[in-house]
């Protein structure tokens, strides 16, 4: 009888680890840098060096049922992590089966946003829910969805990359795909912030107390706090961001017809400030079976916990 | 042993029905009119007389699975034909139900474009796939999902309408919806009409053959007539129509990752005029991990037949 799983999440500076009974409880957890080695192998011994004796202290490694992975391109048919951008580890990189044969304990893995909404579906605000997506605002856009209490992962396991979607045609450049007028390059951190420095500069009369940030401290936590305050382009920022958000929420509501989106990441900070345009948006441009139905809601799982939690639950 | 499924197909003008084997071969068909008679029960009368003798030709009732329907706005989960604008019978139809009642044997109920995609799984250009998508290109834009062998039909049974997606925010007004810029309004017959219409005005001084067509006879087979004789303006047309379909099934490619985008109605006659613009837009839109994966194909059943097989198909 199994009693406890891994849930281990890669993300591009630390990865967290964390052990989880099937009640969702994080007994233990600790995280590491992901690219203090150069080679992927380097990572998995290091992994293994921190998570042996907590393993240990639980029981012993007959106790486990597993080991969940959250990585980014983590695909979840092959078990490779294929070609991440933000991981040292080049290429196609056999992730399970290297993890596996390390620890003794079968291996799954899945993309991070993947991850998160399992994590949402079995201890989240999905809890019982067989149809949501879940969207990642924060330095980028991730999504992962849920149909029929299945993550869809389509014929490959890439489904799912919500955020590289096209919301502005022939609008802001993204500069890792070199694609325009995507998701990703509004409603994300980084795309606030490229908003705001926009904004700021197409409206030279209109006051604001972000002029008086250096660029480098220009986040879309400076614009949250300046709009708190009543700063008219600090709103208008969050209004703009939720405008595009809510236009894309719509189409992937009339693509899979979902019970509820869950947000979560960085930018849900701000609250009813991006939830109240984002909410208007999007029921503006469904069509009436849409309209009006769709739960827009807030992850209230913390955020390195749906991670680990979600990661974790690929095993049971 | 059953051997036979009935397949019927409610259109806004005509309904056609046929009666089917499992190998999927059609051994009758007939056709009605829609909306001679004022009442659904009028209809379904009608129905059941026309069907008829067609039963007993084939052996008797007894030797029937069932009825399948496809209809606008059909809700495979309750059963009902709900608030379809194009049909005369208003509010929610309990249309299972009745044509249960009077026939005697189980009916399933879905939407048009849904059984067009059951179809294609069962009979069509997509036998064997288990993630792909069906875009019917007629007088406006209808779709079917399928992940992981099924149709996708959301929390509610209305998922699936990717014609209401938007694809060019704030741009053309869709007189139906009141929505602005979506893919419907340009990726239809009335659409290239009205893209016609626009670019004939927008460039007087080019000359085109379609100056020559009065405005009622302007439709995308003149276009297309115009196109293969070499006309300018009739070429832009379907180059700026396959543009925007392919950015939209970018969108698509990147929710579900299908392994083939299946494409039927009116607007696929025109063939390698519109297949070829509307790839090279959706691969120069999607990232890395779907390009040069996705198949475009126009599907090779004929239009009548997909959807009285998609139909019956839902009962075996």
């Amino acid at each position: 009888m199994s009693d406890f799983a891994i849930g281990v999440d890669i993300g591009g500076t630390n990865t967290k680890f964390g052990i989880v009974d099937q009640q969702g409880n994080i007994l233990i957890q600790d995280r590491m840098l992901t690219n203090a080695g150069d080679d992927v192998q380097d990572f998995i011994d290091e992994l293994h060096q921190k998570l042996l004796p907590m393993i240990e202290k639980s029981g012993g490694i007959e106790k486990f049922i597993g080991i969940g992975v959250g990585a980014p391109n983590g695909n979840f048919y092959s078990g490779n992590i294929e070609y991440a951008a933000n991981l040292k580890w080049k290429g196609i990189i056999p992730f399970s089966k290297l993890t596996s044969e390390k620890f003794g304990l079968p291996v799954k893995l899945t993309n991070d946003a993947n991850a998160a909404a399992m994590g949402e579906m079995k201890y989240g605000c999905a809890k019982g829910m067989k149809h949501f997506i879940t969207i990642t605002l924060g330095t980028g856009v991730g999504s992962g969805i849920v149909i029929d209490g299945n993550i869809v992962l389509g014929h490959d396991g890439f489904a799912g990359e919500l955020g590289h979607t096209i919301i502005r045609p022939g609008g802001r450049l993204h500069k890792g795909t070199g694609i325009r007028g995507t998701l990703e390059s509004y409603a994300s951190a980084t795309g606030v912030r490229e908003t705001a420095l926009e904004m700021l500069s197409d409206n030279p009369t209109i006051k604001s107390t972000l002029r008086e940030v250096s660029i480098n401290d220009l986040t879309s936590h400076t614009v949250f706090e300046a709009a708190i305050k009543g700063d008219k382009i600090a709103n208008d920022i969050f209004d703009y961001t939720g405008q595009i958000l809510g236009e894309a929420l719509a189409n992937f509501v009339m693509f899979s017809s979902p019970e509820a989106i869950v947000l979560f990441g960085g930018l849900t900070k701000a609250g009813e400030l991006i939830l109240n345009p984002t909410k208007k948006a999007m029921e503006a441009m469904l069509v009436e079976n849409f309209k009006n139905k769709v739960k827009i809601l807030f992850s209230d799982l913390k955020e390195a916990d749906a991670a680990i939690l979600g990661a974790s639950a690929l095993v049971w």
